[in-house]
């Protein structure tokens, strides 16, 4: 039984006068934030602000890089060689270490955004090639990608190379039987009750899997859960999260000081 | 009489399938390259080639940040505020950084791009605070910008902060009888003869000065040559200026080795 | 006594994911919309929503160019030559027509944006170039600017032209003596009290005037009263006026049908 | 054994200062302009400058329209919904229209760009929406498409609904025994010698089709060729195939006056 979980939360996707997401308030029931660098959300004010925002609350940041596509918000798939990707990538990372470095603060994690994020779950050798990359410019970041079973092979084999990935499951989000999210396209893909999704982030850490929409049990080997905050019941949500883990004796930190 | 110099140049200006600039002639004359950020020109893909080819011959990098304005390739004024100003410098110096980084360079210097640097020639309060900030963020870059009377004195204020000036002067430019570069609007702005420049560029150094438009003598404290490599004749006048330090025992090497 | 006004509204400001403005409130109260069109704000499918949105409610619509500057929301002057300014306004009038033409509708009108609509105010020869382009590439339409002073005589000017003008006033700003827009730098520029704004609406309707801020008596040529729609206030102060013109006898219709 | 084709060529593909293409050379050797509007390539100024160009040589104007992807040229593939690609369709279109209104001149035809282009081929229900979306917003355009086996048939489907298309071929590339254009990974797909490109330019419009790579004989239903304006040899090509138009008996006109 495990006792311990990291929370993440996407944040930092207002543009220029373009506001998006309840970061202020979300920020306060998670360890680590993801922060859009520019290219699928995100400008430099934003980066700036959101980054005082983590240091403020001592939330752990990381980079949340996605393809060059505002107007998509990067949720569209995009034909990007491996070479270019890598670049766009660094590019990314680069503009909030500046930050970062000018804070005084430090990178914890990188998570990929939303088309970006779901391409690499399936290619790993991308993925490698990309976090390779990373760490060879950025030093030993954590790389956040979706609990399933073959990333929790996949995350041995990128320890043997000396990466460390945080597999993260979601809470609010109904699972196949075979471990994978539930499309959007189905109408229960998404919960919307705070009491039972943190029920389910409960069993998600405890138990270390969850029941798929079908009944079935999955395996999941959770580092990180992540939680929303784009609207009022997830920030609900957020905060029953939290009651429930301090019920249960569940230790809730930022994942470099576990993994 | 000073006998070393550093020459400067802009690369790195292409975007995407858009090719600008003759980098692979001209890296063989400068020993310090401005690398643009991906604001006013560049891309990752770009950015990421043109470090490489600085690491190939040994020409020292650094960021060459401009207004966010592709369209009009940062030429023209944008009312930005202070601190946005900052912020958009931080994310492009970051970026650029970054690809540093992964190829195991180092950035020597920060030189603004058009509008921007025009901008900041003339308002040192914002130039100092924005170099103040760059240096917490990146550490000690040394910063370019325009050798005149005033900037002259300005580089002893830096010096007393901690902050490391390198001024620059243009072999290919006539000046004011102010010490002003004279605005392109004249006819006369723009010098094309080769030896012409090349013997300017001598003066410069040995000098530290030229003549104005006009027949006056104008003194400048020239640490480096800023000369251009879009066309022929640009890599004409670089390579006699070249063969003209030798001949004068004049020692070309990046400005962080005498500055 | 003029006892009949348009009323216009910013519209179709969204980008992408971002939503801004309470386009499906404001709408009700307004009789020319003014249509962003993808270079400081909006994209394709807002644009073509918004047009939508204005026949449903049987809105005039109106094209509202500004700079390419989304970042900055288009409210930053950029240095643009008249040749490009008039390209960039001819490019985003087009590009919203097509739409126009797409659903059957006509446009209306056009009025610039942000700090585009500050600069032409007082360079009245860059705007009479730029709308008689304008009307070259897309007809008779009705262009918006500030009613001052000096505009109503530029309106008479460009009458003799063919060019139709409105101008406009607005009655949640405070006015100085010399009749413009007391800068947002006071805190005393912009008015929140809905009543107090109705009745002034009113006034500047039918006296054709308003108090400045230190109470002296501002002559303005009236067609069009510009209104907000981003938040409660604004679109109690739009209710609450409608309700008063409809207590004084003032018709509220398109700047259109009595220009 | 037909005797006229139009001949078309990708133009107007330069942004700002970055420059590409040999638009000034190659007009005086096509009947059509493909003139790109904005999203992956051009810009306003552009637009108006290839328009007025295109004036100047009598050759007729189109619009090619591509995906908003300025960093890749609108060569990758992006997963844009249908009703927001006819949007993003309607807005280039448009945004052309407007300058070819101000310079008192007509539209043509509208051709897709690179990754869209490609896309459309084989879409055929998605290509048919767009331009029939197209038609009711600007009227009765030409639409190029790729002359293929499938094409043939669709291009009488398209007749029927009242849309006009015009098939093209490509004297300067490799077909597969399938009637498709060789990929460009193959060493043999782009063909460079100047007499052999209008020796098959030239079957290509007597015999309606051409021998595969493989020697197999391909119909062709050919209304224009595309020929293009890049590099030096292209526009030797051009030249060869108008003089070996010329010796045929081969009339080359716009492809609206026979269409």
């Amino acid at each position: 039984m495990k006792t311990i979980v990291d929370i993440n939360c996407d944040m930092g996707e207002s543009f220029g006068v373009y506001r998006i997401g309840r970061d202020k308030e979300v920020i306060q029931y998670i360890t680590s934030a993801n922060i859009a660098c520019g290219f699928h959300a995100s400008d430099p004010n934003i980066m700036e602000e959101t980054l005082r925002l983590c240091r403020k609350y001592r939330v752990m940041a990381g980079a949340h890089p996605g393809y060059p596509d505002l107007l998509g918000f990067g949720r569209r798939n995009l034909d990007v060689s491996l070479p270019e990707l890598i670049n766009y990538v660094i590019y990314q990372v680069g503009a909030l270490q500046g930050f970062s470095s000018f804070l005084g603060m430090r990178l914890q994690h990188m998570k990929m955004h939303g088309a970006l994020y779901n391409n690499l779950v399936t290619r790993e050798e991308f993925f490698l090639d990309i976090i390779t990359a990373v760490k060879k410019a950025f030093g030993d970041l954590i790389f956040f990608t979706l609990a399933t079973q073959r990333t929790a092979d996949f995350k041995k084999i990128c320890l043997q190379r000396g990466l460390r990935l945080a597999l993260e499951a979601f809470p609010d989000r109904n699972y196949t039987d075979e471990g994978e999210l539930l499309s959007r396209e189905h109408k229960e893909a998404v919960l919307k009750n705070p009491d039972i999704i943190a029920e389910r982030a409960v069993r998600m850490v405890k138990d270390q899997g969850i029941e798929s929409v079908k009944g079935r049990w999955i395996d999941l080997n959770v580092d990180t859960l992540c939680i929303h905050g784009d609207n009022l019941e997830s920030i609900e949500a957020a905060k029953k999260m939290q009651a429930a883990f301090k019920r249960e004796g569940i230790k809730v930190c930022p994942v470099a000081e576990f993994l």
